[in-house]
Formats: C-alpha cells, sequence, structure tokens
C-alpha cells in the first residue's frame, strides 16, 4: 500500500481528479432532481453526445470501465457468442473474465504486433457456418482506441474494419478509456475516430482522462441502443446520482477540456518518448502515439529503475534479457516530472 | 425528466451531496496514489472498519448499492443456491434480477407484514435436504437494515435471525443502504445493530447519506472475505481512483458524521410522521422508525398531492380506494420542508 | 439407495421404459447417419410435428426435462427478464435454480389453490413500467400441463392465459413433462390443449411416459425457434446420436401410443383416487385429473403408509395433523397394483 | 439431412449403438426402481469406478459430453477464474461457450503442434499473483486424452500435467470422450493413463464407444466430488431414469468390452493410417494414436474425396493448396471399410 502523493508515471488512474471535474461536481449540487438520470445534467450530456456524435447517437453514464465494456457487449451479442479481440484487450486480461460471467461471451483472441486488429487478423478467427451450433458465433469485434499499448487506430482502419465487422455480421466496439488521446493525438475530433468513422459502440472514457469516477456508453443508432436501461442496471452500473457523472462527462465535453487534458499528456508523453530515443541503451517498445510510453532497457537497469520510482512504480514486464517498462503520462504530469524521469533511466543504465 | 433543484421527498437518493462529501473528495486529490485501492484513504478506511466493527472485520469499497449486495451475496453462496429474503427486499424488485444474473441465486422470498423476516417466516422457506438436489439450497438470508419501508431490526432481532441462519447453515446479509439510520434511530452503534449483533456481511451504504457516490461492503470474519477482491472486480464493482469513495466513507465513520446526517433525516422523518397523525384523512402505513414515511390517504387525494409535489414526485402505490406514498427524508429535508408538505397534504385531502 | 424392482407409485420416473421405446431405438439403429439431428429419424420427428402441432411448428429433441424447459425458456427471455409461475411449479421447486443460473431469469411465483395459474393470479406478477429498469420484466408465463399436482388445463384456460400473456407482452410457455396426460385425460389431441390453444412454447415430455430418455421442445412458430439450435447446444441438451431420442418420440407420436399409454396410467389414478374416495379415513388432496393422485389422511397413518411402501416409497408432506402422499400411476401399474396400496391405506388407517 | 444407414468415416457418433448397449438398456429395464440414480445399475457403477479408479474414486452417469466436461469443470472452478487448455480443445471451438455462459470461466488457450498441451505450453498462460484482481486466475488445466487430432498423452505426460498444475494451485481435468481408445492404444488400463497418472477429474466417455447415450464424470478424490449431486442437476445433466445411462457404462466396464471395441476402432484406423502411409500424393496430417486418422492431400482431390463419401461425409480443413480430412473408425468399421475409403483416395488422386 502506497500513495506518497509525488506524481510519478504508473498509471493515469493514480493521478488525482483534474480541478474542473471537482468543480463540476460541485455546481451540479444544487438541491434535489430526480435520481438514476432523470436530471438536468443528463439531459446535457445527451445533448452533447449528439452534438458530438451525431443525432442519432445516444449516450448512457456508466460508472467504471470494465463495467462500461461488460454492459456494452451485453447489448451487442447474446449469452453463447463471441467476440473477436487482442490478445492485449484489456476486457480479456484485465477484466477478471466478466465478459464470460455476466455477458457469457466467449473471447477469440488474437495476437497483434502492436496491440491494434485488423481485417486479416480478425478474420482468422472468423466460424465456418459448417460448425454451427457447436462453434461459438462471433457476433463482435472489440478494440480499444487509443490500444493497452499506446498505438491509435486511424479513421481509415476503424472505418476497415467496420466494414469488415458489418459485412461479417458483427458490429464494432471500441473500448475508448483512452479515446481522448487518441483524438487528440491526430488532431481529430472524438466521433471521427469513433463512431463517425462507422464503429457501433463506443466506450468513453472519462476516468483515466482527469475524472473523479464515471464513464460512458455511446450507441451510434438508437436500435443499439434499446432496452440498455434495462442492461446498465443490470449490469449494476447505474448511478442514483447520476447527475454528479453526467456533470463530470460534461464538463470535459464543453468547450473541449477533453482534447486540452489529452494534449497535455500526449505531449508530456511524446517529450518522454523522444528522450527515451536520445537515451543510450534505452529504447522505444511501441510508437508513442498517446499518453502511454514503452520503456525497453536491459533487465537489470529496468529493474533498478523501477525501485527508483518509489511508493507506486510503473508496471515492469520481464521479457529475457530485456525489461519493459510502462509509462503513462496524466493531466499533471509536468515537463519537470520527465526530465526527472529521464534522469533516473540514465542513471540506472549507469 | 425533471430537475427544478426545489427540495423534495422523493427519495433521498435525489438529494444532493453533503458538502462535507465535496470536501472529503477535495482533501484526497492530492498528487498520485497507487489506484485501485493502495492508497492511504483506503488504508484509513481499514482502520475505521475495524474501529467500528471489531479487529476481525474487512471493508471493501463499492461503487453502488445494487452492485453491493451482488458482490456480497456472490462471496455468501455459490451459483445454484438460494437467498431467503422479504417479498419487499430491494434485492428481489429493485435489483434487475442481477442476483440471478450475476451471482446464479434464486431468491425464495417470504410476504411480511412489516418488510421484516423473522426467524419463523424465513422457515417457511427452508428446503427438506431429501429434496437435494432438486431444489436450490437456501444458503443466505438476506434483510434490509432499514428496510425498504422504512421500520428497522433491534440487535435482538438481528441476533435471533443470525443464530436461525447459522443453526439452519446460512449466513446473514445486511442490506445497510439506510444502516446509519437504522442506527441512529436506536441511539446504537453501526455495529451493533449489524456485524456486532451477529450478522455475517454488511452493505454500508453512503449514498442514501448524502455520499456523492459508493458504498461498501464489510465482512465479520477474514474467512468471509477470502477473494473478495476478485469478486468486487469481477462484479464491476472496483473504482480505479479508489481514494475518493473511500475519503467519503471515512468523512462519514470519523467523528459520527453518519449519526449526525441520519439523526437529521430521522428526525425530520419523525416530525412529519407526527404531523400526518394529527391530520384527519391521513395515515401512516407503517411506523416511522428511520428516515421513510409511508402516508396513506384516499386515492383522490393520494393523485392530487403526488401531482402537487412537482418535477420529482414520490412514489404513489394504489391499493384499492387507498393511496399510500412513500416520503423519504434526506440530510437537506428542512422543518419548513415539512411544514410545506403537510400544508400541501390538509389541502389535497379537502 | 433401493430398487427391489417391484412396482410402485412412487413416480412415473420409478418405471422403467415401455417395451416400443426399446424397439423404436433398436430400429433406428441401422448403420451410419449423420450426428447432431442430421438425421431420418429427426426428419421424421419434424413431419410428426407439423402434423400435430400445425405447419408453422417447429421439434427439437432433447435430452431431458430440465434441459428441455431451461432451453426453452432462454429462447423465450433474455437474461434479466422474468417468468411468471406457480410457486409449485418445476422450474421454481425442482430445477436447482438452473433458470436462474443458466438462463439467467428470475422467477416470480404465485401460490394457487390448485397448481394452476389464471389471468388473474399473473396479473399480481404484473411489473409498473415506471419500475423499469429497476424491476425485472416479466417476459413469460410458464405452467405445467399437466400441472405438479396433477390437475390438468383445459383448452379455454389455455387460450385465457395465452391471451392475457400476449396483451402483457409476454409470452406462455407450457412444461408438458406430463402432456400425454393432459391431453388423454381430456380426450384431445396433444396440440388442443397447448400450442392449438394458443400457448408460443411447449415443453413436449416423453420420459414420464414410458420413453429410456429424451423430452422434445416444441414452438409454435418459425421466429420463435430461430437460433434454437445453438441455444440448445449451449444448454447441454444436444444429443450427438439424436436418432435414438427421435425415434422413442416418434413411436410416441405415431399411432398414438402417446394416448394410449397415458389413459393406462390416468385410469389407474382414477381407480386409485375412486378407492381413496370410498375409504374412510382418506381423502383426496386434489382432484384427479392426470396420473397423480394427493392422498390425504392422519400423519401417523401416512407415515405407516409410506413405511410400508418398501424401498422406493412415495413423498410424503406433513401438514401438521395430517399427511399428504403423492401417487403417481405409470404405464405398468396394474389394477391388482392399485388394489394392493388401498389395501395397504386401510391398513395404515387401522 | 442425411441418412442412408452406410458406413463411413465421418465420425464416431454417426456410427449407430453397440449391441452389448442395447442388451445392458433391456436387462435394466426390469420393474421399478428409485430414479435420479438410488438404483442397483448406479450402484454397481460406483463399485466398477472404484474397481478401476480406486479406492477414493467416484462416478457421476451424466448425459452427454459437454455436458459432462462443463458439468466437471463447474466442480473445479469458481465463476471468473480460468482453465488453460489447447485451442484445439473442445471445450473451446465445439461447446458454444457453454463453458463461458454456465460455469462463468474463461479459456486461455494455447497453439500446439500436435493437440497436446505440455507443462511448458501451459506456463505460457499462467498469471502473474500482481495481475490479480484485475486477471482471471487459471484454477483448471484440461486436456483431451485423447486429443481432438487423435494423439495420446502417455501416463508419464500426464503425470507431468498434474505435477505441474498442482504445483502452480490448478487442478487437472481430462475429456475422456475417447478416453478406451488413448488406453487401449496404449495396451494401458483407463486409469493408468487418466487419474492413476495424477488427473483430478475424467470425463468418462462412453457415447463414442458404442453407447446409445451417455457419459460419466469421475473424480479422483472425495473431496473434489462434494456437492456434485447438485451441479450435475444444476447444469441439466441429471437423467431420471438413471439406470438405463448406467446400465450401458457398466457394461462397458465388466469384462472390458470399453477395450474391445477400442482396440477394434484403433486397429481400424491403423489400418487406414498404414494404407495411407503407402498411398502417393496422401499423408498424414498427425500420427494415428487413437481411431482418428488425418488424411492430408492436395486440396482438389480432398475435394473430391469428399464429395465421395455420399451423405454424411468427413470434415474437410482447407489450407492453401492442401486438404485435411479428418477420419474417424468406429465399433462397426470393417477392413472392408478401409480397403473401399483407400480405393476412393486413390481414385481422388488421380
Amino acid at each position: 500500500m502506497t500513495g506518497s502523493g509525488t506524481r510519478g508515471f504508473a498509471s493515469d488512474n493514480c493521478s488525482g481528479a483534474h480541478p474542473a471535474m471537482l468543480e463540476a461536481i460541485a455546481r451540479a449540487n444544487q438541491g434535489h432532481v430526480s435520481s438514476y438520470g432523470a436530471d438536468p445534467e443528463t439531459a446535457r450530456f445527451g445533448d452533447l453526445v449528439r452534438e458530438e456524435f451525431g443525432d442519432l447517437a445516444t449516450g448512457f453514464p456508466m460508472l467504471n470501465g470494465t463495467g462500461a465494456n461488460v454492459a456494452a457487449l451485453r447489448a451487442m451479442a447474446r449469452p453463447h457468442q463471441a467476440v473477436i479481440c487482442a490478445s492485449t484487450a484489456h476486457i480479456h486480461i484485465d477484466e477478471t473474465a466478466a465478459p464470460e460471467v455476466i455477458a457469457g461471451l466467449k473471447l477469440l483472441t488474437v495476437d497483434t504486433p502492436d496491440g491494434k486488429l485488423t481485417p486479416d487478423l480478425a478474420a482468422t478467427r472468423l466460424v465456418d457456418p459448417a460448425d454451427v451450433p457447436h462453434a461459438a458465433w462471433p457476433a463482435v469485434i472489440s478494440v480499444a482506441q487509443a490500444t493497452e499499448v499506446g498505438t491509435v487506430y486511424t479513421p481509415e482502419e476503424i472505418a476497415g474494419l467496420a466494414k469488415f465487422a458489418h459485412e461479417n455480421g458483427m458490429l464494432l466496439h471500441l473500448d475508448g478509456a483512452r479515446i481522448a488521446n487518441a483524438a487528440a493525438s491526430q488532431g481529430l475530433s472524438l466521433s471521427e475516430i469513433s463512431l463517425g468513422a462507422g464503429a457501433d459502440v463506443l466506450t468513453l472514457g472519462a476516468n483515466k482522462n482527469g475524472a473523479v469516477f464515471g464513464e460512458a456508453v455511446v450507441f451510434a443508432k438508437p436500435e443499439l441502443a434499446n432496452g440498455f436501461e434495462v442492461l446498465r442496471k443490470g449490469s449494476l452500473q447505474l448511478a442514483s446520482k447520476m447527475r454528479f457523472v453526467s456533470a463530470q462527462l460534461n464538463a470535459q465535453l464543453e468547450n473541449g477540456l477533453w482534447r486540452e487534458i489529452a494534449d497535455h499528456s500526449n505531449s508530456m508523453a511524446r517529450l518522454l518518448g523522444d528522450g527515451i530515443g536520445w537515451t543510450e541503451g534505452a529504447d522505444l517498445g511501441q510508437p508513442v502515439e498517446a499518453n502511454i510510453v514503452f520503456l525497453s532497457m536491459p533487465i537489470e537497469a529496468a529493474r533498478k529503475l523501477v525501485e527508483a520510482c518509489g511508493p507506486h512504480p510503473p508496471l515492469l514486464f520481464e521479457a529475457g534479457e530485456a525489461g519493459v517498462i510502462r509509462l503513462v503520462c496524466s493531466w499533471d504530469t509536468t515537463p519537470e516530472d520527465v526530465d526527472g524521469l529521464l534522469g533516473q533511466i540514465r542513471h540506472a543504465l549507469h
């Protein structure tokens, strides 16, 4: 158990909340409103979703990322169907089998070079109709935008996956825990890299972009959202005082705060990535396209660095003689923090 | 969709957050700490739980009430077992079959006169061992403290249920969404009316007692809590920035804030109940023992009253010629609010 | 563990298989055919289902009764929805929470005087649309034809339930574990008392009517059966050598063997019921309408009788000073068996 | 839909039942016995299991293979845990996500060269304790004996997997749909290649070895079997007239009938494999160790062969320019059948 309060690079979940999020909660804390979403902040969220994603889009505030993903998948597939995803997908390795237990879905995983699925990779997990009813039928492709290794999909790539999914009777789900970083990284809108490019359902992240708590699920079309109120509640994701989730989502969507925060954490990641590039003995494990940097260095140095990182150290993956460290930049990461880390990296290497 | 901001009596979920909750969140928002509960606020919550419930107790912050109940039940019974509860239980009528879908449990319901189970009532749902493996075996008794109709269990009643449960190979779960009201109402501690009286697992409510979001599950003994970290995550209830839940729970547990808030909403409910008692044509549907008041009046008057209540009206149950209205007092209900409602009641009756 | 081989009245599951069932299996055992249902016996079963239930009907051979019921319910409702049924329903008390665990359904039970639901009784379990998404929405009414207490629904009663179900957005499921007894009892066809009267889905029993193993699910319309092949397999109910189930079903449906067997067991039950009616100190707990007889007698006598029944005694329900014994007649029950039992009853009473 | 009755090589599910199985059913069809397993045939099965697998072993008759596997896994792991298996495992590709839906388990799959897991391959799917509670924890290794591609594990290999499983806090499950073929192939007993070698739970196949219907689950130790009666029923696998499953299992276990049948189908497979080895243009895709033969030939010839196979053709996997055909020998395959097929193969190649 740790918590010095010192800023680090362990995760964008370790950073606190952006001040605008607390202000939004305080502003929403005026008297009584209807509970469970029949409140003005949630109505306003509906408007902002339509502004951002189009008139047919519907948004639902949720409590956390795993819950948002699992409830979204429940809306997209029936129990005993399957979801094609990367073997690095959060829904596969970080959600404690909740997609299986709660949504009753089989995950069909594919190894990828960079955390990104392609139609060709997904095609390896299609099922021959002759194998029905024995094989679980893939009903959804799910990809993370940005991915768990910090790479991003271009609108063309999303469109290609959507086309492939639809041609094969599937829907395309985006786990957008870091959708803001993916959009800011490409100078595009949230929609242009997700629903606007053809995806059907988006888990819209807020937590990792500075919120106190809360995410959302956005459906491209009303027929996809049909009955989702029930699935949200039955998936343990209905906030009684929903105004406090909606208020934070609204504060992110209004005036482009989401982009401002994501631009900042992305730029800190680029700064860090550039510094690593100039550091002898250190390498980038993946291109830096969002707010995550994978630092590769000799295992001994990597262990030394992680130890030096103090009470909440970043993740270290050991791969033979190399150690790969996941470094994540947050809304409050400063250039000085990056400089400090680069110094620690150089020190660990010598 | 409604939300004038005007205070009403629809639900303690319609009121906003007590100012101390926002202060607690702000105070916890200092720099980086480990995510998912390895932070100082959550450690402090562990200490406060042991202070309140004894050295063997373990507490887990959760996201919402339904999630806390379902995860608690998953820890207490295996899929295909059963839970004995009142037919008015929140887990039966207000959780969208999540105990069935997510925990795989059958609910064996009993009608009660006042929302309260007794050993005799629970005994009607026991299963003859000769009916195994065909019948689902009851592994848990679950009662709400305070109940959904605003009544409370004394420590002796909890002890009696616990004894009955244990003698029959079951555990006793308390849905404490309004545990603070139940304890304050009897001038007792949280533990004295729950785990201290023999219950095994408590869903410790915070939301209805003024929190922005968040509840907890508390286990009486370590062996009951074994593996609960996994069940919490797999039940979609793990907060990434858990410090913000824990900070609110801590603010409630420290310095008796939970009792101060609950004493207030209880006393407003008593004021309202007394006023109804003095009002000709109006009756109390249940004794007022916590912060909920059931007002019974002729159906026409009841409909008139509900209409007059504006944008977020209280629940009306129609029962032949009578209408029963559920009225809930909150941390911010004032004596003037109660007076105003009593005036509306008198007006509706004439 | 028991098994003297002596015929008794414990259950129509205790009797063996009717010789025609073994002959059917032997006849189907000719060389190789496609597995999993693409065989001539199963094709023939499809034809016989259409002959009996109409051109739109589709039938699926299944492995056992609980499996057939649970798979049928999965096809009729989505996880988190609800099923209205009698509190005596097999799906509620004898299926080990499989409807909850596997289909994710909440059962909303109603007490009945005679094991039979009516629209009025079912109406007490309807959900107010205002309670969505909190309440589990009833999507199905499920009744047993014949019921678990040996009573039967007339075509008019089935039609009334179907009308009520459809008017309220629900489907009507019949658990026909003893459908043959119910049809024979009324001199009607299988369809006239089930799908032909408006029910949507029928679990067509074969096991209790003399089969070695096997049941079926029959859907009134193709759109209800859509995708059921997958649900059957995913519900662990797909027989690899399906011809052997289909052959037995075919032998029952062809030449009215089902009726011949059921007429016999029903008439034995009537004989037994009449004998009980003439016996002082013994009473019928329910009218005898199928092959089940509920014998009510003083508890001491009831215990004495059960003890005298030897190795596989009938079920005894103790109700204060009375004991109620469930007696079931089978395809192989003889008038001499009935006489013998009546003698034992008289002996137990003296 | 097909079913000429002509013997083929599509599957050991396409062949009918061995005459001894029908005789066993007929022999068990004497009068009444207790249902649901409290009958003499099932008691006798318990004895035979102890004779074969040791005094601590417990056996449970089941209805089919998928059901037996899923129920066995439910007994070995809790919902939200994981099972390590080969990517070719029947539980992964042929059970319609039932392990996920019904048991709530995540399958962690590994590619293998020959359908066989090794400790090294399984080790790639272990989870770092630091990833708990986010990652689903592997509680079981499941392998098929014989595998789905017709290879077998030696006792030493089973022992190695068991040791690895136990050292890592897991149990070892064997899907023994073709356990008889695996044992006969090595001249060993059923136990020597399964529980006797260290595996914890065995799905004991009967269906593919000539039964009309039925399989079993055998637990090495009583503590593993604890509560399995309930899981069997709740997994829709409890036969009401269980004597008819047990009688077939008994007929297989008594006097070594299982080995006689398996020796025959294995020897036919060897004959076929040898013939293929001598055929220019044809190759074996896997070593022939049980009753399955993988024939590899140019895709055009493969298609021609499959077409020539008539109404229930064997499975063809297309792999670029090659076609791989799965050929399965049954209890009733004759040397003439093999000669005939070899002729067809040669014809297809020219």
